[in-house]
């Protein structure tokens, strides 16, 4: 019998702030139990774990903290997954990658819904759909084209994307039927991938000065803190729109609200310094601004998709290959991620 | 001299409620004046103008009333050019198309800026971007997982259109990246140009009752006023989400309302029966509804593009070729149309 | 009862050179015959059915010789189907267009299966594929990166077409996997209709002096014959490939004979100045160029689709709606077209 | 001075059976000698160098037989770039994946060019191109229909892939205007990779069964050998056309001429079992055949944008990010391979 209970490989389970109920559907996580011998245990309590446990185990579901003991232990563990998204400073990462133990993350799962929120909020910037309804409640509305003084359309538009990875080839795919003239800005990419995927690699230069909407969905690194600043919101396009959906880090958010004031440029975020904002923050009745609580990805559906991924790339590992649905861990760029993780799903 | 303005072709010109300065572009304005002999006339003076005038005239730019006398000494008459885009009840159209004059609209050039409202407006309604900002700026917003209870995706949804003219394929256009189901209920079109399109074609039942986003595009007829009513709303899927963007004529409205107020399904619009709509028209504080004040179309980009379209037409037509740009009044159709024309732009 | 026998429209059947087999499938064939009363005649015929017969007829399935006297006695006639694909000018097209009676043809169902071979030729042209194979047969063949010395990608090279009716469409469809650079002359079309296609109308001039391959997908007009001509092939840039679909009446073939022979240029036909061609034409043997005998278009497939059209237009005019599928001639231009129709299938 | 001689980052060049002036345009030729310090060396002779120029080493271009003893040498070594495409088992790689030494490939650059020959073989069976023009040359040509017998059109068809690497992305994505439904087997990937990328997963049982046009695309593992034989090749559908491009070995070859002789399908292929094929062999002469002698990729195009692939990734590297270009050698599958290399390009 292939999956008895005396060779089901084991997994180690602690995904804080995910769970399980979280991440599966009911019917894989059946399969998550059928398949595997689930040791369910607290982030920080790895090492109370039995020495054969340990020794035996094969995923860790979750990236608790990991000594390098507690790892050197670990001689059959082959994968350690990140289900909550952005990687953690929390373990011996060159171990790690000698022994050829991947650390991945589930972290795609948002793109797609992120993005989805991320082009309805330039849609909203571009036709000036939320003020335009709350005109409409309190029966100040304006009928026609007195109502489109600054409208503008997407299609055939110049658009700006700072960052490419799973997020920034969400927006361009979703943009596909708006034939965009896409540009990119991504200084950890190749100009030749940036052309493959039918986008126009270019500096940020160009991206600031030359798109009609701009979105913001690079990773916070130990280089980008703040990069986004008054001098870059100056060089935009007057009536600009600027989308920021990946960190409100990269921005220099004092600024962003007074590019918007000001009237230059039109903006929307997700994303904010301090979540939840201060209560009388100016953030909460700027015009020309829409806001969003950090909820672009936070869709059941995303959630619901990391269970999934994990199974594959375990069904994978299982057969002695190589993981293709998760994101690895990259030795060079593990370190320079500042990302902070969520608390809350 | 090939244009000298002895021979220049005559375009009588009463394009209300549009404008010559509304709907060119400068430079384009500039070709039509040095390219053709403008008549400026009151759309009911049209019989005021002196014989020769009449008799020599290739174009009409708008649609002014007609009649058969005046008709009838238009010798030269090549094409009428309506560029409000609803086709009026004002001309013998027998006589037109027994003498082969074209009567045209530029109504397309709305396709584009409607369904990216109508794309923004379904994007807002399934994330509830417009009630969310409302809450923020109170201080009553909802972080993360938390303000996502009733959030969907649109990729990979079940989207039904209820026509399947311009604005219909530019909906559909618009939808390429998010790869959704498109399914199509349009009597008037065959079922083999929706396939060609990559739509489903299917009944107004079908449509109605699997759908996650339905976009209401048709014509009003004769034959379709109200005939969305309570007991189509009642098929809809739970959480369905209703866009409506063509006329409010085809909807019961009173219906569409209860079906919102009820929680059964979501909705916007862009249209309402009586426009503007009365100051308190409980339309106005409907939670799960989003107004927008019949400014889908009206962009200026859109009227501009329409002088572009006239230019063009009429290039071909001083070719004696057919006009290709514009879309032509049908004989069998034409007495169908019942949408009002609009008063502004 | 609807369709008693005693109410079925009746459709006066001469289809030569097709046939009711020919462009019916089986079950399409019982449709027609349930829903509709079939007369059967010679196209040549046609005035000898009796005076109710003509006056009933709603449909002609075919473009059979008509004279005034015949068609003045059909007052209940819709439309004329054309299942040939050239309109021929056998009948008084004026008293038609007055009385709005369509002739439609259903050539629309080649542009297809001609467009694939078209996008095979080039291929095989710009692979070497056809002489690479006999030499294989003969060994004679050269291996790996030897038997590439003039081997050129169709991704992202700059195609130009020559005509964009519906065949030029068919082929910007297939070829939007390659991400070409699509250049279009058709001096019959409007600019924006280009641009709206996704292609960029341009002059011939910049087509020819251009353009890598060359697809030739325009029909003969009483103003381009033979407009491609020595002039035209010199103009195009060394080594470009030429793929003459449409009628060979457009160009200059001994000219482009030459064209290919000095090895300027390579060269594919599915078209010939006469067909078919003698046993012993030069073009048989000549090197650079690939020959395909008329048949890009007479695919089964093809044909049956025809029938489908036909019954889908019938469906809609019985229901005093205009036809969709079929494309109508059109007053200015049926006097100028000069394809001459093909004699067998 | 950032490049000067003293500082220039070492590259170790050993790209046989390239060469640095096949695989690198002039342009990038000259950036390549301006920014690093290439020692050309014959791949045979790496342990002679001298110990400093090891130790400095940064990249190797060609992948030279490596002993641990050396490698241990080159402490500065960060990449060894296979510009050949097939891995080889030369070097330590367990050594290397613990060091973080890549080991990568530029084989990507040949799935466009394959792809395109690919698209084209499918197109000629289902047309009947090659051996229509041979009989157009000896007189024996059949004109319009009759010419047509077995003809089938690609688009809208059922198209089976064995396989989904590059070069299988790279036929989806050509077949993206055919319209296809495209079926994939590809036992190293999760399905939910393969829904992404548009395709639908599924058995070999079912590609063999249901496809119209089968691509074999697939690496030769040392689990697939021969595992396209008689029995696969009776499963599949009558006038099913069969296109193998990756590796011969994967396929029973007599069994393929056997079906292909029976009539039972049709075949193209690039790769052999013999290379060349001995002058007498019966696929020389096999109807319903399409030959083409291994020269699918070997195009001028794809070995300079090698030498473009190696900069960008090289520049990456420089700043210390990882390559994003090239593919890389993976743990679980590098000693799965067992695709001979080419010895002459």
């Amino acid at each position: 019998m292939k999956n008895n209970q005396m060779t089901k490989p084991i997994v180690i389970s602690a995904p804080e702030p995910r769970s399980i109920d979280l991440i599966f559907e009911e019917h894989s996580k059946e399969k998550l139990f059928s398949q595997y011998d689930i040791i369910e245990v607290e982030a920080d309590k790895i090492d109370s774990l039995d020495a054969p446990t340990l020794a035996q185990a094969r995923y860790i579901l979750g990236q608790p903290p990991l000594s390098l003991e507690v790892l050197a232990n670990m001689q059959e563990l082959r994968c350690i997954f990140n289900v909550e998204s952005n990687l953690l400073n929390n373990m011996p990462y060159e171990f790690l990658f000698e022994k050829g133990i991947y650390v991945v993350t589930t972290g795609a799962v948002f793109a797609e819904p992120v993005a989805e929120l991320g082009l309805a909020l330039a849609l909203c910037l571009s036709r000036n759909i939320v003020e335009a309804d709350a005109a409409f409640r309190t029966g100040d509305e304006l009928w026609g084209g007195d109502g489109n003084s600054q409208a503008t359309l997407l299609s055939r538009s110049k658009v700006g994307l700072i960052g490419f990875g799973d997020l920034g080839r969400a927006i361009a795919r979703l943009l596909q039927g708006f034939r965009a003239d896409i540009s990119v800005f991504d200084p950890w990419l190749p100009p030749s991938l940036l052309t493959e995927a039918d986008v126009t690699p270019t500096s940020l230069e160009h991206v600031l000065t030359s798109s009609d909407v701009i979105f913001v969905v690079a990773s916070v690194t130990n280089e980008n803190t703040g990069f986004l600043n008054a001098d870059a919101f100056s060089k935009m396009k007057p009536g600009a729109r600027f989308i920021l959906l990946s960190r409100a880090e990269i921005v220099d958010f004092d600024a962003l609200i007074k590019a918007v004031e000001s009237g230059h440029i039109r903006a929307a975020s997700d994303v904010y310094p301090i979540e939840p904002m201060p209560k009388e923050h100016k953030v909460r009745n700027l015009k020309g601004f829409i806001r969003s609580a950090h909820r672009a990805g936070a869709l059941d559906v995303a959630f619901k998709k990391m269970g999934e991924m994990v199974l594959e790339d375990m069904a994978l590992m299982d057969r002695e290959l190589p993981p293709m649905c998760c994101k690895r861990a990259e030795r060079e760029t593990v370190s320079r991620m500042r990302s902070k993780p969520v608390e809350i799903n």
